[in-house]
């Protein structure tokens, strides 16, 4: 299973309302065929600038690489992501064996 | 639930075996009380860094914060932590509510 996240924190100035309207175009993202798990979180260490994160996993390489480059995913991308995000983080991972 | 992350890398020159024996020992911080759901991972986005991380759940504050001074927990930062880990970032959350 592939783990996929991403943190962020909003650009300075967002409202609550527009931080809303962004977690609810976020949850949308579910949607996306081999999107599985999906969550969105509020960070809470103190240690970085991240304030919230998406978390998904995909089955396969192929699913995360079709959710990428999918429409809905591009759409939100454009109408959501760079008008409201200052800053992110990346992280993916799979688990090692026990 | 408090999800506790920490993604690191190691310092250079740190040999298979250590990187294994690091792991190993951090497996140990599994049996520490309150800590639910350990995981080791391999980091894999070439967006950041990091090329491993150590996942863990608390059902509680008090869990978390008794994790952070147990001694198993500050031997692991002593013996280990600090002579392999060429730099991290700790991330945590909370889900938000579906």
């Amino acid at each position: 299973m592939l783990h996929h996240s991403v943190f962020f924190r909003f650009k300075e100035g967002t409202s609550e309302q527009e931080s809303s309207q962004f977690l609810a175009a976020a949850k949308q993202l579910a949607y996306i065929p081999g999107v599985l798990h999906f969550i969105c979180l509020r960070q809470t260490s103190t240690k970085n600038n991240f304030t919230h994160g998406l978390a998904m996993q995909f089955a396969q390489e192929e699913d995360y690489a079709a959710y990428t480059i999918h429409s809905a995913h591009q759409q939100f991308i454009t109408d959501s992501w760079i008008p409201r995000v200052a800053d992110f983080l990346e992280i993916d991972y799979t688990v090692l064996p026990g």
